[in-house]
């Protein structure tokens, strides 16, 4: 019943195997080992852009930080969500590679609206050299809050941005569990929705540790690759990454993975939502449950065993009343069984 | 016959098998996983320094370059060798996380001398608040040419440093290969030495991508802990970090790859010492050899499937009679029949 | 009829005076001039504060960025209003020099409650070392709408800031207006109401260019001189710097002109008060008012020749109805008549 | 007898003049004042560059630091000699400003040569995305040793950076007493001669504190005014540079002082060349004069009244014989007399 996160579950054993099997003899480091070829490749076909630049880093955090200081200015001011992971979750991460400021745009149930966006981006104006420039945008998808963007709401986003000259990034730690719920290919999801680059997650879904970074305008890929060894994250032995991605995408193991975590979320909504006292935020999306409960419940389910986080207050200690809000994260690996077990303990 | 890098060989096996072992069911993230707990307790006892802060990340570019920040200010400078890894092939890493400079100290056969370092400290001197100021001293233990400290040496450098209220820093990217043929105690080289902080190395020698980052003084390792986060180099699936240094150190598993690189790299320069126009630049200590060879040599070579550098010209275009420089890197995985194979193609 | 800012308006003739006077012979550069140590003197006393460090540079961009970067770490966030200076007028400066990040606290009339501070210091908590860590808090005084904070307002902040061990810097790009309006000690306005650095103003108040950094802890001293060094914000002919603060504070000039500055303020906001369309956005308390009015009303005062900024929208063009908000600023140099002038235009 | 620096000197009476003439009523700040504007216009005429940019900052590390940052990038070297100013003598704000590394070419007489620049620029090759990255050339003229690079010498620096596809830069912080000594226009020393950006000196040479940053080609303009801004260099008074700088071009009077200033350099030199002990390390071209005599003399003249550096070792303690260099520094502003008196001391 561990639902704290879906980094803290398992690798496939695919993925497992294509390490082992990678490592035999010697491999070109930095890059230029074949099975990055072949990564490439299969990104570039799968996103439909044969000229994308493609990289891999180890994180979330590096994936972010590297393809926003390539697309902003120290001068400038990125555009998120104020409950973005790159606001609350990297330590300043993205400042330090980016030398820039973010500005935080309210979201509703995690996702910026075009008039949300309007509105920040009109604040910035007027004071020529005296306030920061406005910078790129960067959307979460799947959200933090585990809703999801449509097709449309990108588009609407990305508009606003482009009226204004600006480049969006989308941080897709979750883009598998957002690509299947929202069953479309990933260049509708990217590209075609006014994308400009993709942290591409693999470690949330079942992999070691990958991410790839997808770059659709190539000129930015030079700046990319000195950013990326300047931060420190250039692999020597680049192939373990490459044999991650090249399992994590091999016969659709990727979204085979975010299907069963996003079954097995539902799963745990449809047997949550009859619950007496339990309440989601938010309707579940992808493979993330926001829910209020009262303290004593919260409280009941961790000493039977349940892990996840409640964000808003001691289970322990203060009103058993006072509802708190847990947050449940499924992933690639959890059975049916281990829900059941979690919807038994919750309704028992 | 690739005698490129010690970073373009294999992982051991053992190392892999740890990976996979690792690899079952939930564990906590970002170095919180009990694998660690092992590691960080076998390590500190490894080095006598129950008290020492102990951290690991995916390579010595960050290992460097974190360490550094933590013991650097933004207005100093750091005191390296003219060919120190942290200035010559980091693409200003060392710069971008401590903000600092670097001062080049001449190397002799790739070590500083501590009268050499004692020059450059005077001539940091006397311009107040004008000048960089004297901030700590990084040293490379195997060096970048090959050759080794001895623990006087290291001792009379630290002694220079501390004369000046300077911190000492050591990248052991090739640790093992040092201490092994050094034959002393990691203490004896470290902290007995004067070391301050360590980037105890494993990529190099058999781990897929690890590196261990010792602090002997444990008041700085909040600070490095911000660092790392904020550089993005936290992993959140830690344990497949921990489960390699563990496999590594477990029954002296990075002694024994390190002791077969040099028995390796001794073969190789036994067969070398009698041919007729091959010469070491100084004598291998190690797992490196640099040696001078006119171009048709080096061409032959390279044209019968010898994979090495040769550093300071093209050996296809130019005078065949020249004298250019080759490095040739052993690893552990290298077997005495491809060392023969080499020496037959270089005395054939 | 020149209402745009207080820094465009001359500087007082004693302090060119003082300019010229000092322009004999040679003197020692970089803050070693005799006249910075009277000024030293002074402040401290002043400030009744002996061991506080003081030094001088142009603008409050450096004062304030340089001194924020002596207080905050670069993984930490800095609490400031969500109109303050620092995060508006100064292109990100304050990010360079700290490296840190700004979190914007929601202001009420210019002003930071405690209660709004305390909200965003808990919601910086709780991620460890995920989330940005909490530094200091900066709070402009006058703040930014005209507004003043009485001495309980800021011992109640800092009171807040101490709680979570932060220090608190103050914004003094309006000190004096400040200072004569409460008609306090420079030291019950800084210090013993719990304020550790001050960016003490002189440019919008009569000066050339030049502000006076002042640090109640002397331990950060040295770190500011490099900090000051590294940042290009040390003069080699400091003596011009100490030349203005020293004629600036003789005699209380700078009270005086902070008095007159003010005065106006009351002799224009007394003749608008009566005033059919024009309305303060909130009571004018030293030498800034913010007010609505039609555009219209604004069109015929600006083709009248008066000039000031028109914040929120274009007086030329748009429904001439429309309350638009104006922003009116005096200084030291202006007449009692002007005001009238003005006024007379106003109701004319 | 006053030859430590001549930034130590008095401004010329003019500029002051100038000062209190421009502190006449309200100007628009931050560089939209008027006399800006004749400012521009009279350096563009000047150096026959109608596009040139033009700005004015506090000092030459602001000046040299911004134009850098315009030309660099952070994975950048910007080559310079090894006792160049933005290396010695600004306490890392290059590196701040940049975020690049340096790289120190060996300077011969203070002058770079173009085998020595060559040499360098080979040795930063061929490491890929490892090494630095090639960056721009600074050269300093009047050079930190006193000598002056000849136009030949400046076309064959600028030829090998442009080769290479390097940009260079001219840190003129005595670019009158160069141009006075090589007796050509401002473009044949800078942009006829290759050179891509200029810090345009005023302090050093009898103004109060200004420096023209030039920049020939117009596309870099708003970066420059981002990065000034952003570092706190843009002065909202900014009236106050501009009069200094208006006043330092009317009616060549920069030439003037440094002509004068160049002369008593001429007269001081003549009158040492017959010392018995005291020997120019080099000969002086401008106005600063190294030279090497024994301890003994050098603290006869020091105890007698001269003010000067002795650069390498205490006047005061040691052998009595040992020779020490000593630098005398002449301005503007320097009397026939003070020389002879220095030339009396000297031989008496």
């Amino acid at each position: 019943m561990f639902f704290a996160s879906d980094n803290a579950g398992p690798a496939h054993p695919r993925v497992m195997a294509a390490l082992v099997a990678a490592n035999q003899g010697y491999a070109m480091g930095y890059g230029a080992d074949p099975i990055m070829d072949q990564v490439r490749a299969q990104l570039r076909a799968m996103f439909e852009a044969p000229d994308a630049a493609i990289y891999l880093v180890i994180n979330g955090t590096s994936a972010n930080s590297l393809l926003l200081a390539t697309m902003a200015q120290p001068w400038q001011t990125i555009f998120c969500s104020d409950c973005a992971h790159i606001h609350e979750d990297e330590c300043n991460a993205p400042e330090f590679y980016t030398q820039a400021k973010l500005t935080l745009v309210p979201a509703t149930h995690g996702k910026i609206t075009p008039d949300a966006l309007h509105a920040k981006i009109l604040a910035e104006e007027n004071r020529g050299v005296h306030g920061p420039q406005r910078g790129p945008l960067s959307i979460t998808q799947v959200t933090e809050k585990g809703t999801i963007y449509t097709l449309d709401d990108i588009r609407a986003l990305t508009r606003v941005a482009r009226e204004y000259g600006l480049k969006t990034h989308l941080d897709g730690a979750r883009f598998a569990n957002a690509l299947t719920a929202l069953d479309c290919a990933p260049a509708d999801m990217t590209w075609r929705a006014g994308i400009d680059t993709v942290s591409f997650g693999g470690t949330k879904n079942g992999a070691m540790g990958v991410e790839a970074c997808i770059i659709f305008d190539p000129d930015l890929a030079w700046e990319f690759e000195l950013r990326r060894k300047r931060g420190g994250h250039l692999l020597s032995k680049h192939r373990y990454l490459s044999a991650q991605m090249q399992a994590y995408l091999a016969d659709d193991l990727w979204l085979d993975m975010a299907r069963a975590a996003n079954a097995r979320c539902a799963q745990l909504a449809k047997g949550m939502r009859d619950h007496k006292t339990a309440q989601f935020l938010f309707e579940p999306q992808a493979n993330i449950i926001f829910f209020q409960m009262p303290r004593h419940d919260h409280k009941r389910m961790l000493d039977g065993g349940a892990v996840y986080y409640v964000m808003n207050g001691d289970p322990d200690a203060g009103d058993p009343d006072e509802m708190l809000t847990g947050r449940l994260v499924t992933d690639w690996s959890m059975t049916k069984d281990s829900i059941d077990q979690f919807l038994d303990l919750l309704h028992g």
